[in-house]
């Protein structure tokens, strides 16, 4: 099995050279993780948009009434929308049987940039098993990519690949075909295996959120595998 | 003092945020190593260029007869050139008094991509722990920007920066102001020191340069302060 991570969706091949492969996309901080609470919490699917206009046009396509706006702007909830980015928002009351349309500053970018791969899976530490699982059974040549902050490295999202990659391993017994970026991530995942959330308080996303009050966020966004779902992205949407 | 890591050069700010800053340019495999040996050598500057035909237009204004021309496209040296890009080229024989004009595939894209910067340091395992000596000694705000390997993070150039965060830490005792990117090179570099040599075969620039005859240069480019100098970058040339 081949693996390659992409500390950030700059470092991406062509897109022409991801449509026989599985892409794996990573935002912990917080939009995957937010897709993977709404959906596990029975939301019926996440459309995944670039822009508030289009998530304002889509919702209203849809009918306004029928879905729940959601999204952010420098962390925070966009103004006339129904929920922000938090995966504490996402409570099954909230979001149950549910279509949801929504449109994050870093996440949802990642996803656009890896829509031509054959298979798109949305992966979080809140499910990281489960994709792991998932891989083992199909894929011969696996990407994951980080949505990563502002186009930089972000501690979280390269961790979460570490654990991913970790789990492959344990499965297959193998990485002779590891890229660096992978072996890397390993590596970081294998450091903080005992202290997730702390590293997650002391990266660059985790003390912006502290400070706007959304601690809790980096707390639950910490957890490993809570939930045994495997999110995909299709058409521009995200459903289980 | 803020340290920020750039795993690849697209992750770098805007130019004109660089200009107040120390930044330290990186490529284990080989650029940097290169260039610190050649200057650890005796050379008198290295005019870094990006294109095989500017590096012989600037040969021919010098005088063809009085530079070397050195670089390497695909690893390998190219046509017509008096050097590659190897290390082992670099000796006090070969290089001493002389004006060297290089081009090589990575190093010299992420020298021009920092060339509005108030202060630009090259670095590799070779010369990292005289690199770090000198920024204490002086900047407040660093920037490590690693030239990685056709755009894509480079565990060698990772492992370099790391090893500068661990000297700047041991020094200053404290790394609250450091990026994402700098913890986790500080972790990686830790977690291989016991095992450069093995780590740099390992990594997709050192398998490939193995597998083109360049065995030795992975191994040289393996060793940690071998030379006690900070070549700097100004006006499109590298020296001491």
């Amino acid at each position: 099995m081949r693996l390659d991570v992409y500390f950030t969706p700059a470092e991406l091949p062509p897109p022409a050279t991801l449509t026989d492969r599985a892409v794996v996309v990573i935002d912990v901080l917080r939009a995957t993780s937010t897709m993977v609470e709404a959906l596990a919490n029975g939301a019926k699917n996440i459309f995944a948009v670039a822009t508030t206009d289009e998530a304002v046009k889509i919702a209203q396509n849809i009918g306004r009434d029928q879905t729940l706006l959601a999204g952010e702007r420098k962390c925070v909830r966009i103004e006339g929308f129904d929920l922000g980015n938090s995966p504490l928002e996402m409570t099954r009351e909230a979001v149950s049987g549910r279509q949801i349309v929504m449109t994050t500053t870093n996440g949802t970018a990642a996803l656009a940039a890896v829509a031509s791969a054959r298979n798109v899976l949305v992966a979080s530490l809140l499910n990281v098993d489960a994709v792991a699982r998932e891989l083992v059974e199909g894929d011969q040549s696996i990407g994951v990519v980080c949505a990563g902050r502002e186009g930089r490295f972000a501690l979280e999202d390269a961790i979460c690949a570490g654990h991913l990659a970790l789990r492959l391993y344990r499965r297959l017994g193998q990485r002779k075909n590891w890229s660096d970026a992978a072996l890397a991530a390993a590596q970081l995942a294998r450091r903080y295996v005992s202290s997730i959330e702390r590293t997650l308080r002391r990266a660059a996303a985790g003390r912006a959120l502290i400070e706007l009050g959304f601690g809790g966020d980096v707390e639950y966004c910490a957890r490993l595998d809570v939930h045994d779902i495997v999110p995909k992205y299709r058409d521009r949407q995200v459903a289980v």
